[in-house]
């Protein structure tokens, strides 16, 4: 689907909500709908079939002018603040404002710049074009794949080459780890990296440390490449040596909730259905305390984006959506085991992230 | 200076507005008063001595008592709400919030939850917390100076191992700078590495493609290193072979109005003149319009932060901030320079970023 495309379904979104515009202030927005990856920007989308606006400043004039052929560019530090005047310019009545992304102080601005043009109010739009990125095209599904890919060889190429071992410490995972998403196409890390071991892996969001690889330890990866702005994210569980009884008791678990988790992904499902397929696989076992976060999360041009999937969730499962699942059970000081992967929801989830699951041990 | 000092500045602050307690909501804020580097967070500050509590969710648990053992930890996914919640309970009347962070959605969430709190009212402390982070205290300084350690080392190292050459691509001596960043230290890269060749580097803020270098090219390296949450920001621009007339007459431009604006470093002085020390030089050379962004920035746990120096930025230098100054010169078509350090601001100031500036031919 073309930029422009995209641009026309927020148009009839606009239409249906009888908002004369909207002003798209978040940036992964921005660059869904113009194709423009610049830090300071804001687009203004008519509903009727007037051209859109791009405001960027002068660090950007000739970025955008090639990322965003097809649309005017206006280059001004306040970008909101110009693309406001050129709305109520414009005669726009109600333009639609991000509420979720301007905050309290730019949304104070917006108002005192409007301050001169009665006619003209804002409206909270909320989350409208994020609702249009829930469901991916097939440009985005092919580089959310790319991502997948890069991530799934690095991590293949890490254990060929003996890089997961006793005397290793986390950071050192961490940084060849990084170095081979980038030889595999990566763009970069999709969001930092995680590796940790032994205790260190009973911790759901660990930073890498200086600590060393043990045999005996778990050993939790929980990262991602970033392909075109889109990120993968898959986390893979190992052991170091033979694995003891209470090991493989939980990997098992873990593995058997991942495999509910993915079969229970299905068009018009509700989103706390699926949480709910994984964790009372894990209840029933006695381990539900231990799985202290919700299952998934979309992903796209964010790492964490619609839907979230989770036992107080709303709403379900859209075809087209990609999300990962990923339970986890984590007892503190022992050690704790998450398996995740990314799909895409359609009659058949299609796995993105194709590296093994089975237990292997290094 | 340890969190706990920290806080009991903020708290000062409170009393001189006459603010009962603050939310603290921006993540690089509650880290730099608590020490708690999760994703999801919020922060109590009471103006009286009484302790502050710090809201996570369930995947943060045994980290947040890690980070901040000092401090109340309270597990509540919706973390701004239950400590507006536990303000008011409190008794306190002005609870101080962060409208630069908070948005017009979540402020909204706030004044429901307060809804039966008639006696609680939010106030907008926006900036609060920042104007503490713009003086660095000697722990920040250490690590600044080794985030551009860490950058210094990896470019020699790329230089060293002729990782800047012709036929190679932008992407490659990105993925190449960035894993000897990691290889010395970094725990990451500090934004995404610009690397610009030929007439890219007439685009300030390029993003590395597949092209590849070629003799007689400008190549513009604008990167950084991340150390314990603190970043560098460095530019260095090279020639591959013999420069050209035009390209010696634009780098000796940008370095003498770098040097220039280095020197008009000191506390007292007003951004905005030393924004003009080099702006004036690139000017009266007949370049002012090939200079299209603000000379500088304060560097910290943000890549950007306070203060900005542009022509437009009101204030003065503080002894003790720590800044950019980035001059650059951008002929469209053809090719650009920027010359970039990182320094602290002194009686005289402290260079961090100490790879030479002589402009080298590789």
């Amino acid at each position: 689907m073309t930029h422009s495309q995209r641009r026309d379904k927020l148009c009839a979104r606009l239409q249906t909500a009888s908002w004369d515009a909207m002003l798209v202030s978040d940036l992964n927005n921005i660059r869904y709908l113009s194709g423009f990856t610049g830090s300071n920007a804001a687009l203004l989308i008519f509903a009727d079939a007037r051209p859109a606006v791009l405001a960027t400043d002068g660090r950007y004039r000739t970025q955008a002018a090639a990322q965003a052929p097809d649309i005017e560019i206006v280059i001004e530090r306040a970008c909101g603040a110009a693309l406001t005047t050129r709305a109520a310019a414009a005669g726009v009545r109600s333009l639609g404002f991000e509420g979720h992304v301007l905050t309290v102080d730019a949304h104070h601005a917006l108002t005192a710049t409007l301050s001169d043009h009665p006619n003209t109010a804002l409206v909270r739009a909320s989350g409208a074009v994020e609702a249009l990125r829930e469901v991916k095209d097939a440009g985005e599904v092919a580089l959310l794949r790319l991502a997948c890919e890069a991530a799934d060889a690095a991590l293949a190429a890490l254990i060929e080459r003996g890089g997961i071992r006793p005397g290793r410490t986390e950071k050192q995972v961490r940084n060849d780890l990084e170095a081979l998403m980038l030889e595999h196409g990566a763009d970069g890390a999709s969001f930092e990296t995680i590796v940790a071991t032994g205790a260190n892996s009973a911790i759901p969001h660990h930073r890498p440390t200086e600590a060393q690889l043990c045999t005996g330890d778990f050993v939790k990866i929980d990262f991602g490449a970033l392909v075109g702005g889109y990120h993968s994210d898959m986390t893979r569980t190992f052991v170091l040596g033979a694995p003891a009884a209470w090991q493989t008791e939980i990997y098992d678990l873990v593995a058997t909730a991942q495999r509910a988790g993915r079969e229970a992904l299905a068009p018009g499902v509700a989103l706390a259905a699926v949480d709910g397929a994984a964790r009372e696989v894990i209840a029933a076992a006695g381990y539900g305390e231990s799985f202290s976060h919700g299952l998934g999360h979309g992903v796209g041009l964010q790492i964490h984006e619609a839907p979230g999937i989770n036992a107080k969730a709303a709403g379900t499962l859209l075809a087209g959506s990609a999300v990962t699942v990923e339970p986890g059970v984590y007892l503190p000081d022992r050690g704790g085991v998450r398996i995740e992967d990314t799909l895409v929801v359609g009659n058949r989830p299609e796995l993105l992230t194709r590296f093994p699951k089975e237990l292997q041990t290094l």
